[in-house]
């Protein structure tokens, strides 16, 4: 019999005692379950940055597994936990947009409003709700709780911006530079299918920040000076913007939400 | 069958191998055992740094949880390392106060000196008692082995300054800054029946640093002022100086051991 | 029936999806893995220190413990991704050198090119073979697939620069300082046996950076003053170079690779 799997991705960093309180919780309900860390070092309150990392690896995981991330600015205040089930697995944390791009991929997606009071930890503390209230509905879930018990359907979730790129015209295709990573590389919201829409079967350039990419390569090491900035599509599905033995965006100056435009 | 739980607390910081080698140890011992990395990254040396994060959660972990910390500057010297049985859990470390606030809080508790070398790693290093004093101990607790094995009952043991708030007089309670986490809050030992022996019922304000702070709210997204100070009882069950989207520690100047008085 | 162990050790960081994503990718092969982190926090690229820390605590891992380390900067580049059968472990990731140095100890290894791309995640990304090919490869060892089957053996591997000290005449053994940990301490290629065929029993002194340390301690708290470096074997084996309450490399001015003499 296989453990239940439980992930978590947090803001709550590794200093304090933050994450082990949660793993303490869910251990305690449920002594079989299996919990891996994602990541607990989202920059503070920033919802993007765990959307993304989350979209980046919930396929990589197996069927049923329940990811609880919680980056939660809101925690407190009226906006309502949630639970989504889709594609297979299970989604639990705040409803501000932390699971909107894995819902705009997949499609089919069904939200619980989590207001079973029963499956929290009491008293329910207003500043933590990791370990209050996600942290024991993940282990009831990986108990086999059925979602219907854990709360009410609701028709819709806040959404985070769309990571559709647009189609300015035949020749260009508009995105946005929607992640930073450890390396300093550039990830945009453009896709294979966005450069496969060119015409030439290849793009002729990226144009971020004023500065033309005209190096589209198929992996870090291929040759190229250590200076140049190039393309590539990378881990994630997504073209980045990288460089050699540099961080491409603190040479480029380029930030999460600028503008890049695909030049056919 | 449940595996054994054995939770990790230590300044190794995650970079080297340290805390590889400590869960190598226990998992050649016991492959059965469960480990739960609460942190490695408490400042170097910083004993009450561990004391609160390991008081903050361990009621969250389940009976019989194994608790190993490892803050150690002693490490080699004549400190001795110390076992201590409490709240149904186990608590294995060096005898310098890390686990003093829990005993201080619970009352009843029985410690044992390790002194029974048979369940070290050998040879001993001087310098790294994580990996062969208390990791295979802590594996040796974890398969059964009856804590009058591995050492001798001892009375006391050393103990950090008590967190014991002091009452100048019917209108002022004096407490101290204990810790101060990852978002800038700077928690104190203040405790929700500190609050509650004010006169009015809510008190009237929190003097630290020079600085009143007068609003006293239920959560970190409740109304107010990005830039006002406000005080809340944090998730450790102690009162918390907090901003919203601010850190409070840095913005006040306060600093660990920092004295506040609450004015009923 | 015990869990099949596998470790991981990278330069990914732990602020990114990487790390959670290796995990997802294992576990849905192998839902009965036990995954152990040893470190994600080698600096960007440094084969060295990946090298260093995992030969700090492979022993200290159960016999058939799966080892995967990835630190590749020639990801996606004609370097080969590389299983090795060595002390009754196994060893998979890039060969840059990263398990040059266990090999360089135990002197008996088997290395397999892995080419079986059968066992590899698909499609492979040109970016991150840790997922892709080392976390799938990983997988189907813990799961006994044998390792005739994951591809052909090869000869040789990259080395680094051997560990070996330099007898330079009977008064002096040249060494180097092969990494510094958290703790600011320069750990040395010396070892308790260079130390032992110094004449007297005991070296007379280290010189490094034109300094003279002539403190030979055998533990970080023994006497001697604060501001004094002083050297200790360490708990990898190797003669370190630390200050009590300082970070020795910072104040010594002593980095990686730097050259030490060991006076008899």
């Amino acid at each position: 019999l296989k453990s239940p799997l439980i992930t978590l991705l947090t803001d709550f960093g590794t200093q304090d005692y933050f994450v082990g309180a949660i793993k303490g919780v869910i251990l305690s309900l449920n002594p079989n379950a299996q919990i891996v860390d994602i990541t607990h070092d989202v920059p503070p309150q920033d919802i993007p940055a765990a959307a993304f990392n989350l979209l980046a690896c919930y396929k990589d995981f197996p069927a049923a597994t329940i990811h609880v991330a919680v980056v939660d600015p809101g925690v407190g205040s009226s906006r309502i936990p949630l639970m989504i089930e889709c594609a297979g697995q299970f989604f639990v944390g705040p409803d501000n947009g932390i699971f909107s791009w894995i819902c705009e991929r997949e499609r089919n997606w069904r939200a619980i409003h989590l207001h079973n009071e029963k499956f929290f930890r009491h008293p329910v503390s207003t500043t933590f709700h990791g370990r209050d209230v996600f942290a024991p509905v993940a282990a009831a879930l990986s108990k086999g709780t059925p979602s219907s018990q854990l709360g009410a359907e609701v028709s819709d979730i806040v959404r985070l911006e769309s990571l559709k790129t647009k189609k300015i015209d035949d020749g260009r295709i508009e995105g946005s530079v929607i992640y930073i990573d450890r390396f300093g590389n550039c990830i945009t919201n453009l896709t294979r299918e966005d450069l496969a829409a060119s015409k030439a079967g290849a793009p002729a350039k990226l144009i971020v920040n004023g500065r033309e990419i005209t190096s589209f390569r198929e992996f870090f090491a291929d040759s190229g000076t250590d200076d140049e900035p190039f393309c590539v599509i990378g881990s994630a599905g997504f073209l980045e913007i990288a460089m050699k033995n540099s961080e491409a965006a603190a040479v480029l100056n380029v930030g999460r939400g600028d503008r890049v435009i695909l030049m056919m």
